[in-house]
């Protein structure tokens, strides 16, 4: 089935990772085929760095690890879902999500 | 605060839809500038379809309208997430999400 799954053409999809237990959408990162096999069998969250063009374990070095509870993929398999119980702030700014600013329409009219 | 918006070299950023009441993620589209304007303008989701080639007001022909509470944009500004309602199933498979499908490590051993 990991051949279904439909990576762009730089071989990767987008996966949302989100908290299993309150439903806070917690970051958007990318996965390559490598990462999201890691993913399934470690039962821990690997992505894709696009900025270091390396696997990233997510939380190896902030200690911030995303254990996986289930993964999901959406009808046209080029999205991914993970929910999972992150084990501290996920996002890089020292925030639970990476979600933090909200739009509002003056975003628009500035 | 358009303009800090990260679009890609596709002049687009991933927006995630997820239902504002019971936290269930609902679909992953891409927004161009115009459709996050008209997102953040009209109270509903607007989004920008590949495959069309044009802007896309979501449910117009479905009647699986968007009606938007909440805007947020992530750390880096190169992913949108919208909390809302759908007024029905959002998913063209007549699902009420796109995340439908969940995979396993069989999906590796395969």
């Amino acid at each position: 089935m990991l051949k279904d799954i439909k990576f762009n053409k730089d071989g990767l999809v987008p996966a949302i990772a989100q908290d299993a237990d309150n439903g806070e959408v917690l970051m958007l990162a990318y996965m390559n085929a490598e990462a999201l096999r890691r993913t399934l069998e470690s039962g821990e969250a690997w992505f894709w760095s696009r900025s270091r063009q390396e696997l990233w374990h997510k939380g190896e070095t902030s200690g911030s690890i995303i254990t996986v509870r289930e993964v999901w993929k959406d009808c046209d398999s080029d999205t991914i879902l993970i929910r999972g119980k992150a084990a501290g702030p996920v996002c890089h700014t020292g925030n639970r999500t990476c979600f933090f600013q909200k739009m509002t329409k003056k975003d628009v009219e500035d």
